[in-house]
C-alpha cells in the first residue's frame, strides 16, 4: 500500500508519526509531500520550517517542548547577529536549525534542487517516510495586510509582508485581507511528486492549516489535478475540533478567508471531489460526532495526537474511510 | 600624523593594539591594510580570517588563549554540520564567528564590496583603527604541493590547494613547491587604500608572516608600486627572533621559498626600497641586535609583544626608525 500525506508542519509532523507507525504495522510505504510556502531566505539562508519539522520530529531532533526546531537548541548565532543590528532579529534562529540552513543553501547554490537537497539531508535523519517538497520553485506565502502608515484617505493601504513576519513577528494580528501564494503560478510539482499521487493506494490531507499549509500545496499547478484527476481516496483530517484549531493559528487565517472556524467549515472549504473540490472523505473529532458535509463520506474518532499509538489509530480511522467496505464509522 | 600599517591576522592584530595605543597617546591616525589571501568560502560563507582576527581583537571580542576566534566561542554549527557529513569539518567554525560570517555574506551577496562590509562590521567593534582589506576582489593564496596520488614516473604531479587547507588541515606539513595567489592579476586595492598610503606618513609592515601575509597585499596590482612611489618611510617590524618565528609558521612558508629563516633573511626577501624593494627600516629584535641588511637602516628594540605596553613601545621604536633625525637607535 502506498500512503501519500500532504502536510504542513509541526501538527502534520506529528500525525505523520503516527502514518508512519501504521505503515510500519501494514507494510506500507509513505510519500510527505511538505508546503514550502513558509519557506524563507534569512540571512542568506534558506529555511524551510515546514519540512525541517517533520524531518526534525520523525528523525527524533525535534524540541517536543517548543513545538519547533531542535532538541538542545542553543541561541550563540542569533544573539550574535542581533549585536550586528542584522534584521530580522525576530525570528527564532537556533544554532543546530542554522547548521541545516548552511547544508541547504550550499547546495541549492550548487545547483541540487530542493527535492535532492531534502534527500539528502534526510540521509542523516533517516524520517521513515519519504519527504518531497510540494515544488523545488520558489513559492512563497504572503499575507496582504492594511498598511498602517499609507493612505491620506482613511481607507489605508495595503501591503504584502511574508507569511513568517506575519506569523511569528505579528503573531497573525494585522488586519489581513488574502493570503497569496507568490511564485505559485510558475511553480511545477517537485520530481517525485506526480508520480508519488498517480501511485497513491490512499492520499490523507493532515490536520494542518488548511490555509496557509494545505492550500499552498494545491496552489501548485498541477498538483491539484493529479489529486482530484487520481484513483485514491483523499481523505482529510479536520484540524479543528469542537470550533477551535488543535494548534497554531489557523483560526486567524481561516478568518482572513471568512471561513467558519469549524469542522465543517474546512471541510467545504475543501469542498467534495464530487463537486469540483478534492475531498472523498472527512474524518472529525468524537467531539464534532454528527457533522455532516454535502458530498462526503464523514466519520468521527478521536484526534487528539496525544501519543504515537493514539495517532496512529487516528490514521487507521482515516485510512478506513478509504476503504468503504471496512469502514465502522 | 597618519600611520598605515600593512598586517596580516593574529600576531598583526596584537601589532595593531601597539600602534592604536601610540595612535592615541599621539594624536595620529591609523590605517590597517589587511591581507585578504587568507579568505576562503565554506559552508556557503565568505570567512576572512586576518580581518577577523584584527576586528575581534581591536575590538575586545578575541580569545585571548586560543590566538584566533572569538571569546567564549561554541562550536554547535560546527559538530551538526559534521553530523551532516558536510565537508570540510577540519576548519574552526565557531557559533559567534558564524554570525560574523552570515552578516558578510548577505553584504557581499547583496553587491556591497568588502571594504563596506568590513566598516560595517566594525561599526560594531569599534576597533579604534581604520580597517580596510588589500583589496576588494577576490584574492586567495594557494599552496602548490606534491600530489602523492598522482604522477606513474615517480616524479609526482603538483596540485594547488587553498592555504587554509595546507595551513589547518596540514598544518603546512606537506612538500609544497610555491605559493601562487590566485585572483592577484586582476584585484585591485580596496577603496581607500591608495588614498591611504599616498597620504601615509610612515608605513609600518606588521611582524606578520612576510609569504602569505604581507607578499598576498604586496601583490595587488598598484599597491606595491604606491607603496614603493609614496613619500612615506617604509618601516618593517621582523616577524623572526632569533632564527625562530614569533609565532604561526613562518619558517615553513620562507623554506619553500629557500628564505632563511632568520630576521636578515626576512628583510632581505622584502629587499631595501633603494635597490628595487621596499623597505626603508628594519626593527629586529635585541636578541638579533648587530644584523645588517644592505640599504636599510636596522636598529634593535624589544619585539616580545607581551603585553600592549611593551607592543606601543615596540612600535615607538620603529616610527623613530622613520625619523632618522630621532631615532636612538
Amino acid at each position: 500500500m502506498r500512503i501519500v500525506v500532504l502536510t504542513g508542519g509541526i501538527g502534520g509532523a506529528r500525525f505523520l508519526t503516527g502514518v508512519r507507525a501504521y505503515a510500519r504495522q501494514a507494510g506500507a510505504e509513505v510519500t510527505a509531500v511538505v508546503n514550502v510556502g513558509d519557506d524563507v531566505i534569512m540571512h542568506g539562508l534558506r529555511i524551510c520550517p515546514d519540512l525541517d519539522s517533520v524531518m526534525y520530529t520523525l528523525g527524533g531532533g525535534a524540541d517536543p517542548e517548543r513545538g519547533w526546531g531542535r532538541a538542545g537548541e542553543t541561541w550563540t548565532v542569533k544573539e550574535e547577529l542581533a549585536a550586528y543590528g542584522a534584521e530580522p532579529t525576530w525570528f527564532g534562529l537556533g544554532d543546530r536549525d542554522v547548521a541545516t540552513h548552511l547544508v541547504r543553501t550550499t547546495m541549492l547554490d550548487a545547483g541540487y534542487p530542493l527535492s535532492a537537497v531534502t534527500d539528502a539531508l534526510c540521509a542523516r535523519w533517516r524520517p521513515g517516510v519519504r519527504l518531497l517538497p510540494a515544488t523545488d520553485d520558489r513559492l512563497e506565502t504572503h499575507a496582504v495586510v492594511s498598511d498602517p502608515g499609507g493612505g491620506s484617505d482613511g481607507a489605508g493601504t495595503q501591503r504584502a509582508i511574508h507569511f513568517q513576519e506575519w506569523w511569528v513577528r505579528h503573531r497573525g494580528a494585522l488586519p489581513t485581507h488574502r493570503f497569496v501564494f507568490v511564485g505559485a503560478e510558475a511553480a511545477k510539482p517537485a520530481a517525485g511528486v506526480l508520480d508519488a499521487l498517480a501511485g497513491a493506494d490512499a492520499v490523507l490531507l493532515a490536520p494542518s492549516n488548511p490555509v496557509v499549509s494545505i492550500a499552498p500545496i494545491l496552489a501548485v499547478p498541477g498538483l491539484r489535478e493529479a489529486l482530484v484527476g487520481g484513483r485514491a481516496p483523499v481523505i482529510g483530517v479536520s484540524p479543528i475540533i469542537g470550533g477551535a484549531p488543535v494548534r497554531g493559528m489557523a483560526d486567524r487565517c481561516l478568518a482572513v478567508l471568512g471561513v467558519p472556524c469549524t469542522a465543517a467549515g474546512v471541510a467545504e472549504l475543501y469542498g467534495a471531489r464530487s463537486a469540483g473540490g478534492i475531498l472523498d472523505a472527512w474524518l472529525v473529532d468524537s467531539a464534532d460526532a454528527g457533522v455532516a458535509v454535502p458530498g462526503l463520506t464523514v466519520r468521527a474518532a478521536p484526534l487528539w495526537m496525544t501519543d504515537e499509538a493514539a495517532t496512529t489509530e487516528m490514521v487507521r480511522a482515516a485510512l478506513a474511510l478509504g476503504r468503504p467496505g471496512e469502514e465502522r464509522g
